[in-house]
């Protein structure tokens, strides 16, 4: 007897298939373009560890051949505001910029396999429409007019799949928008494709068995990261404006770092989160720990432009939002905590004041809470799911992810009184401790333990999840590439915040355990935190930092 | 042998006693000033039905001789603002200002059994420390100063009881200030007392076997409201210049509609909630449904005074704060729903665009889905506390409070899940329906279908805990006194609209199953809605809501 090929193998094929027929042939790269080793989306998963080459596929796009020079510029000249306004004053036709960015994202995916549904056709169509509108009327549709976007492959577009990569949920197309995609809609962008997410959504490496595993355009040996990892390649890719994804350990965050873009996480009830296949039992996050939506972009100006329209409407949208901060009346005191030469740079911008401070003791016992708070009903659908078409677990998620008993309520309400408690003690880290006067506006702390680590090692997410579990905004702000003087091993780590974590996330530099060589050029981030609900402000320290980087000369650094 | 008396009973006794003793012998009201009837604890609650008459009380700190002409001047002639200003130039003292208040605040319990904590001696040592202070700097201690408040049993005092009316807690002083105690001490604030609550905190009769029943001052036959009942019965009295109470269900909203007084419920988030003895398992509100804080006053004006001072700064002491809306940057276009005559008044004031809606079906689901929700652990640590020390259930609770089974964290999340699903929905009621541009800023709708029932009879919450289900903002306007031509049967009820529910609450308006004679010159009330978080929305509603009623000369109605 031959063995039964899984149900799920028919299921990829199909739906690859799929994909590709939505890239138009003159939008497909010669062979000769593509760099050798990009391995089938079934090798992806098994073989790319051991076989991936330190390969840069970013600068492609720009000498492929594929992209017109009128098509380079609109690419890669202008940001949010400039190429809206370029459209509403009828320097390009919608129509031309969401051609000429879809066909940038789908010369991205063919080197990177970021997209899982593109949606080039209907983008087209829409963007007729709203030159249409523009023609007829004089006005714009609205703040947004034309902009391309890209959203994860959770969100509900009406017709088409959410399948998050797995074959249980594949040619279900979703019976309505998701509401933040109604508003982005409505506000005139145009969603050109979504993008690839891990298998369970839960894993640090954007990888499943429908599509593959999303490669990172800087370097295929390291890691895209996830679990919002195709947006972050397509971004980078320069292949969509603005790419919409979501975050509860870090999946904003993460990918962002880990491609030299910016990302941004807001607190919850300011960009509508409902409307997603999210492989979950429904309702779960409401009594456990809840994800939020945010955006991924190339500019901290561009990451603002697209918070400054939805924030406002969300509450009108989304039954989860709440009335957005009124940006222009949140005073920005600007003392910011830094790291290492972020800190000595800030040291000198003028208004910036720069301190040290130590987060309570507490704050170490964030990460294990939300991850007991990610698994209260013990993510057992997901693994049904997983299951009902045979699909084997990704490697990074063999190790670890197994079946748990859901946890009593009486466990669940414990968990949130410790959550509570662990509020209430970080309280004091963003005051002088016992006055309740604010002295501090936001910190500036690592994304993750290490630099980008290479394919399915990134192992925790431990300074990450730590901001949602206490609701705190924070966002990547990209510094600067790894360069030949940081492989000098540096100071000792003695005092792990994290306790036990980090010294788990120490392996990923330790020389005994890595060749840190492997690091070079890659992108070195830094996260930016807020209070809760303070997301204006974050949005404003993010532009101080990244200001006083960029201007900074770096001349010993390589840049990104 | 002799049975056993339940342990409770001695503890009572001693509690009583204690309450007893902290009333200065000056301050006690001569026997023949207090009508006839109050009953002892032990009967107010076995007893009070059937027995007491309808007696009102409340003008008789006027006319019993305990207090000052300017005692008299100070607890009658002033509102917030006009209180500590009084203060602040020196006009009267803290000290004078504090004490009136807690004479009155005697004489009211005396009426009333409205009291747990008299803190009267720390509330006079308090008052002398800030007048100290005023001389010695020439500056009020913070914009509250002086001001003599009272607040809820739950909240924590160090070294006081919140043993909320349960032997099992009594006789343990709390370890720290409630964050929102430390808040309103910082402020100025002077709080001379904690207020009696229902045994369990469920019940909307402030019942139990430590300090019997709470009455209420209007009418001793009638219920005092609850579960924050002492501060309603205190707050009428003109006992205190502001009460903190708390709401799931209708707590603040109840006792404020019982009493012809003022009450808000807040959105979640704006007023600091830790730091109380709620009798239930840390961190269950926030896997099911959360309480919230909220004031209770004699007018919108003063609810806005401490509101303005307490939301602001509450995110910088209640780790469940978020920052408050900045007040003044909130649009408010004035179309409002009203109710009979309330619309009719509000249809000739100017700027007012009075529209009638139906809230969509799902609205009806709220009050179930909200009652479960406060039941997600079975609630058996609220009886454990009961039983432990003997104590019966008081006749509200007999028929139906129970021990439950706690719930699988699989069913809470399915009713979160509806919960998302019914919030959906009800967006829709403030937009156009498809358009997401809001057209109703605030909604009026009744407090309860009925007016204030006569003890132990008020036996739904179904038009007030849905505005908790939802985090909407909601507080009581008390519009005038109910009349002999209110006796009149009156419409039809056909359509309700919140099915089932409405039928049992049309029992206390049935002729066939009441006297509708004893609501006379009882308040009556309407209920004042805004969207999630539009709590700065709220407050200006009921402002408009509230002079326009107050404004007009209802020639046909006893004013309260």
């Amino acid at each position: 007897m031959v063995p039964q090929e899984p149900r799920y193998v028919a299921i990829a094929k199909r739906k690859q298939a799929e994909l590709a027929a939505a890239i138009p042939d003159e939008w497909r790269l010669p062979a000769d373009k593509i760099p050798a080793g990009m391995l089938s989306p079934a090798e992806s998963i098994s073989e790319g560890p051991k076989q991936y080459k330190p390969v840069r596929v970013i600068d492609i796009p720009r000498r492929c051949g594929l992209l017109t020079d009128k098509e380079l510029i609109i690419t890669e000249n202008y940001d949010v505001r400039g190429l809206v306004s370029a459209m509403t004053t009828a320097k390009y036709t919608a129509e031309e910029v969401v051609r000429a960015f879809s066909k940038r994202a789908a010369i991205a995916h063919q080197l990177t396999r970021c997209l899982t549904e593109p949606l080039f056709d209907r983008a087209l169509k829409r963007a007729k429409e709203l030159d249409d509108h523009l023609r007829r009327t004089g006005k714009p549709v609205g703040p947004l007019h034309g902009l391309p976007i890209s959203v994860k492959d959770t969100f509900w577009i009406k017709g088409v799949d959410s399948s998050i990569g797995l074959a249980a949920y594949a040619f279900q197309p979703a019976p309505e928008n998701a509401p933040l995609v109604d508003l982005l809609h409505g506000l005139g962008a145009v969603i050109i494709a979504k993008t690839n997410v891990p298998q369970t959504l839960g894993c640090l490496d954007s990888a499943n068995h429908l599509f593959g595993r999303t490669l990172n355009p800087l370097n295929r040996k390291l890691t895209a990261g996830g679990s919002s990892g195709g947006e972050g390649a397509l971004l980078a890719m320069r292949g969509s404006m603005v790419g919409i994804g979501t975050d509860i350990g870090g999946s904003i965050r993460i990918p962002a770092m880990c491609q030299g873009i910016y990302g941004f996480k807001p607190s919850h009830g300011h960009v509508p989160y409902g409307g997603q296949q999210e492989g979950q039992i429904p309702g779960k996050g409401r009594a456990g720990i809840q994800a939020v939506a945010g955006p991924l972009a190339r500019s901290v100006a561009d990451l603002g432009a697209v918070l400054a329209e939805i924030v406002p409407r969300a509450d009108l949208f989304g039954e989860d939002c709440i009335p957005g901060p009124t940006a222009m009346s949140h005073r920005c005191r600007r003392s910011l905590r830094v790291l290492d030469e972020v800190a000595q740079i800030l040291r000198h911008t003028p208004g910036v004041k720069v301190v040290e401070i130590t987060p309570p003791p507490e704050f170490a016992q964030c990460h294990i809470l939300a991850s007991k708070l990610m698994a209260v009903d013990g993510t057992n659908k997901m693994l049904d799911a997983i299951e009902e078409f045979g699909e084997p677990l990704i490697p990074w998620l063999t190790s670890w992810y197994r079946r748990h008993e859901p946890m009593p309520i009486g466990k669940v309400a414990a968990l949130q009184a410790e959550r509570s408690k662990i509020e209430k003690a970080m309280l004091k880290m963003w005051t002088s401790g016992s006055s309740h006067e604010r002295c501090i506006d936001a910190i500036i702390c690592p994304q993750a333990g290490h630099p980008v680590p290479e394919l399915d090692k990134y192992g925790l997410v431990d300074y990450t999840s730590c901001f949602v579990l206490l609701d705190y905004p924070s966002g990547n702000v990209p510094v600067r590439a790894f360069a030949e003087s940081d492989l000098q091993p540096g100071e000792e780590f003695k005092d792990p915040v994290l306790s036990k974590y980090d010294a788990k996330n120490r392996l990923l530099w330790d020389e005994k355990s890595i060749d840190r060589r492997v690091y070079l050029d890659s992108p070195l981030s830094v996260q930016v935190v807020t209070p809760k609900q303070r997301d204006y402000e974050l949005f404003r320290a993010m532009e101080i930092i990244d200001r006083a980087v960029q201007g900074q000369k770096l001349a010993s650094h390589p840049r990104l």
